[in-house]
């Protein structure tokens, strides 16, 4: 069984990083959600929707984690390799590898975990789980 | 005439520096845009406002500039002083001076100017130019 | 046994906030810092020396996380509570509760966790674990 | 005369939008460094240096402004074009368009300035502003 997996790369930029000269660590998690949104994008996939009855639909965060082993610093190059961890029947849960570019050798510098819950929100705001939609279910199944 | 002024006092806090070990300039602006949400709320005044139409109103930016005497730095201690000094037919123009605690005097260490527009949405989000609010323009009037 | 705590009151500020209307994800971790820095101070404790070997010395975190069992919104006013889980040989393990100000009551929007190392770093960026300064393991102990 | 020119491209993350559903302002700003950070690199140059006396350099922000005509939403795919207005003696004045793709047509949604001075660091962190180095201004020159 092999579970989908999506990879996204980019370079620590100057306003990412903190006067420690590392990128600051809660930089670590809006990249797993841009690697979570380039994974919908190049699958077909929206993120925010509005469904027929007029309410909006999305994915917000139930739980994150990360674990930190190397620093990352301005300019560096990191590859994000996401999998699906589990398709829930109103979640999706990710695993994410941060590596570095070390001479050419991809290095383990970080790695992490996020829960996502599929919501309806009415007019009011407020937010209740509802199915993951067959799509998004069929895109993240594993093969 | 005496222009209307508001004052906010913040430290630098660590994500706010990079890895020159100073206070990001985009920062100037997130405390610039603060000072005017907090001074709005200091005077009873809402920022985003949904009229009997049922369509949203704001205030988003038209210009806004900063200039640079000297750095921040993390734990700095910050007086951000803001001045009204344009009250137009559909805007706010705000002037702000920041200053650092030296050994107890306040030195400035940067200013900067934005522009605000009063806009309401529509259902599509198309947004229009609508005049200042009664209760703004009193508010912000010069005495 | 009465373990250390300390308490931070915020309001959530607009540049916090995404296109969900929430405050995004990634500014509890930021917040979780802020707690640590502010209670470090307000013990007369410091986050970044330098030590008479020239030397630096910090705080990088080693894991984070965090749950959301509701959601923030723009001028929401947060309590957070931290609490220290540990005063490890090198490192400190945190936690945090957040909570939103409904009604004149607190609720729980919620909760985190983050593990600090104290390091040294060469003149060459290295870091290296260094057993927690003495004042710092006094500080934190449970009374 | 031509100016030399550099273009980058980049889609709005969901991390820089605000509870007004548009990227935030102060991510305009970041953008623009984005854009010089890239530019000196495509060149071979560096941003952050160490000179042989064993001082940093590096080109903090004197000034910036931006004018904003149309918002960006998540998701839009954005143009940045940059010039450089001048190059002065210590300093480098750079001018910013950013276009978002409209069905295929670039539309112009901002433009913006940044000066930036060259400076040297000493031990106790002061800056003073030094010539800008023989291999920017070359770079930098008009055509």
């Amino acid at each position: 069984m092999n579970r989908p997996t999506f990879t996204l790369t980019r370079r620590v930029e100057f306003h990412e990083t903190d006067a420690a000269g590392l990128m600051h660590f809660s930089n670590y998690y809006r990249w797993m959600e841009v690697c979570e949104h380039e994974w919908f994008r190049a699958l077909g996939l929206e993120i925010m929707t509005v469904g027929d009855d007029g309410q909006a639909r999305g994915w917000p965060r139930r739980e994150s984690s990360c674990t930190h082993l190397r620093p990352l610093r301005c300019g560096d190059l990191v590859r994000i390799r996401a999998t699906i961890e589990e398709t829930g029947a109103t979640s999706l849960a990710y695993a994410f590898v941060f590596e570095k570019d070390r001479a050419g050798r991809w290095t383990e510098v970080a790695h992490g975990r996020m829960t996502t819950i599929h919501v309806r929100k009415d007019a009011a705001g407020r937010m209740e789980a509802e199915a993951t939609p067959a799509p998004v279910r069929t895109a993240f199944a594993p093969a």
